[in-house]
Order: C-alpha cells, then sequence, then structure tokens
C-alpha cells in the first residue's frame, strides 16, 4: 500500500512521475498548500518540514522528493544505474536540482509574483535560474539525458521545474532567455512519456 | 587517489570531514572562490557548474556534496544505513540540508552582507532559516543524530550550515533566535569528533 501526499507543483509532481514509470498502484492525497492543510498536525506527522511531497511506502515514511526518488529506485532496481560513474551522474545531477535549480526558481517565482517589486532579488534569481540552465544545456547537448545515455531519476528531478519553468522565466523576460535548444528537446522528449502524462494527469484533476 | 577540490566553506567542509570521518588519505586543491578560480577551464572540466566542492575518486569525478557523500558512504559501506527506514530517514535529512537549510541560510548570508539592506529579503531568509532550525531542534529533542540513533552523512552535511550559520544568524538577530537546546548540543558532539577537528584544520590552514 502506497500512499502519495502531495500538490501540483514541481516538487509535487516529481513522485507522481516515478510511480507511474514504475507502474505502481497508489493512492493520492492532495494536500491544499494554498490552503496551508501543509502545517496540519496530521501531516506534519509524516513530513515534520511542513512541505510536500511526502509517501507512505508499507512500513516507511518519507519526505523530500529527492529521498522519495532514491528510495523508489533502490527498492524496484530501476531509473538508477547500480554502480559506477553512472551511479555517481544520477547522483550528482539529482542533488544539482535540489539544491540548485529547485531553490532558484522557486526564489525568482517568489519575488516575481509579489506586488512590491524587488528588482535586485528577482535579477539575481533570474540570472542564476538562466545559468543553471545553461549548465544543463551544455550538459544535454553532449548526452541524452542528465546522467547519461539513459532516463533516470535525475530528469524526473529536473522535468518539472524545467518545463514549467523555462515557460515562466521566458514569458517574464523574452529578450533574457537563451534558445537552449537541447534543454527544449529534452522537455519535449520527457514531456512526451505515457507515464508523465499519465502522473501529471492524475494530478491536474 | 582521491583529491578533494575544495574551499573553506560549509560545503567545501563537508567532504573533508567525510574523509577524515573514513581515514582515507586525500589531496586537497584549494579552490579560490574569492579570486573566481571556480570559472576557470581546468576546475569547470571536473565540475561543469562552477561551484566547489568536487571529487576525483579514481577512475570516478563528481561534483555536488551531496552527491560526494553519498558516493564515499556507498563505497566504504559506512555513515549511511545500507536499507530500512534508517537508510530513508538518512536520505531524507541529506536532502532536507541540501534542498533548504543551506540555500535559505545561504540566501540570508547573501542580503545580509550587501551593502544596501533588502528589509524584505533578510526577513524572508532570516524567518525561514529558524524555521528549518527549529525542525532540527524538533528531530534532535527525540534522536540523537538526524537520521536516528546513528552519525550518518546527513549530520556531516548539515553541521558545517548550524555551526555557522547559528553564530552568524544570533550575532545578527540576537532577539530572534529560540534556545535552540538540543540542536547545540548535537553541534558540540560533532564538533568534538576529532575527524572533524582534522577536516577543519586543514581547510583553515
Amino acid at each position: 500500500m502506497i500512499t502519495l501526499h502531495t500538490w501540483n507543483t514541481p516538487n509535487g509532481q516529481k513522485p507522481a512521475i516515478m510511480l507511474e514509470e514504475l507502474g505502481l498502484t497508489y493512492d493520492v492525497v492532495m494536500v491544499d498548500i494554498g490552503r496551508g492543510e501543509q502545517h496540519e498536525a496530521d501531516f506534519r506527522a509524516i513530513s515534520p518540514n511542513g512541505k510536500i511531497p511526502a509517501l507512505v511506502d508499507g512500513d516507511t515514511t518519507m519526505f523530500e522528493s529527492g529521498a522519495i526518488l532514491m528510495h523508489l529506485a533502490e527498492k524496484h532496481g530501476r531509473f538508477l544505474p547500480a554502480e559506477g560513474q553512472a551511479r555517481t551522474d544520477a547522483l550528482v545531477w539529482t542533488f544539482w536540482q535540489v539544491g540548485g535549480l529547485g531553490p532558484m526558481i522557486g526564489q525568482w517565482g517568489h519575488f516575481s509574483r509579489l506586488e512590491e517589486k524587488h528588482p535586485y532579488a528577482i535579477e539575481r534569481y533570474l540570472a542564476e535560474s538562466i545559468r543553471l540552465l545553461e549548465v544543463m544545456e551544455e550538459r544535454l547537448s553532449k548526452n541524452a539525458y542528465l546522467a547519461g545515455e539513459d532516463y533516470t531519476i535525475a530528469d524526473m528531478m529536473s522535468f518539472p521545474w524545467v518545463k514549467g519553468g523555462y515557460k515562466f522565466l521566458s514569458n517574464a523576460s523574452p529578450d533574457r532567455l537563451p534558445p537552449l535548444k537541447a534543454v527544449r528537446a529534452w522537455v519535449d522528449t520527457i514531456d512526451a512519456r505515457p507515464a508523465v502524462q499519465t502522473a501529471l494527469a492524475r494530478l491536474k484533476s
């Protein structure tokens, strides 16, 4: 019995994509962060940091999307190479998303949605988000996927941030974003996967 | 042959602590980020995101402190439980540091060092850093270490941020920080470990 506690955000989409890719059956509990449900005691018992997503997989409970995807990858032996440089690369790009791409696009999103404008902060996070996307472009110009030739959890971690982030960043600053040809091709490839479509549709409904 | 490319920052200290805890022999290459050495081509060949730390371990090259500590933990079978809830908890708190505690204290540090003051941003990151430290306090009130009864990579990931961050945050806003009794005891316990002292001294010199 698997229960995913989530909401339709980039971080909340990651575990749904992984569960669909693994073909697992799971329940979804929507935690409405607009209403502050992530702060309620029953959710904090599962996710003491008060953030979605969280997963209950039988006797094992966890939060943090990176930990959820690693747990599922290791349990089912898929989407994370078992050893060598390939495993290391999958870990590298997973942590790169968690520590860089996610927080930086996230901060840009926060400041760009505020009524009171903060030009320094918006520029700081816009520039860093673009820099990170350019690092990704360089990587994906030489490799089909972030960890090399195979689709891994590293791709599932970054995909929701890049798909949404690219659209929002380019709408806000169309003159600033480089073409990012390899990144956009990678988004399209992943977006076309049936498991990804099923996951995104399930959280939208 | 192990070479650590690093600088004396919280993220740069993490792999030095892990290497000392494992009793490994390693070379250190200091990458002076004050002089922008992280942007030079020879470093970017190892660390394409242009950030320290990076590690070359024989044939395997990696960046991102989280990936470095996981690689070393798995290779040597130490400081990361092999399975079950204990492994999941170590992953959870490792990702929690990478995606939350590090970026949030880091952003607070950035804005608080600027000459031009940005009160909204300083308050945003101060409040979130305190909230994260309170989540840690709750966890460490019930467990000796972040992942449970054993010292793991999750502790090595958060220790440098909390040791430095607590000092800076409490100097800047002495009236805002809660007592954080369990967090401060945990810092002292880890700080007293000989491997930690050796690592910190090596990067200082």
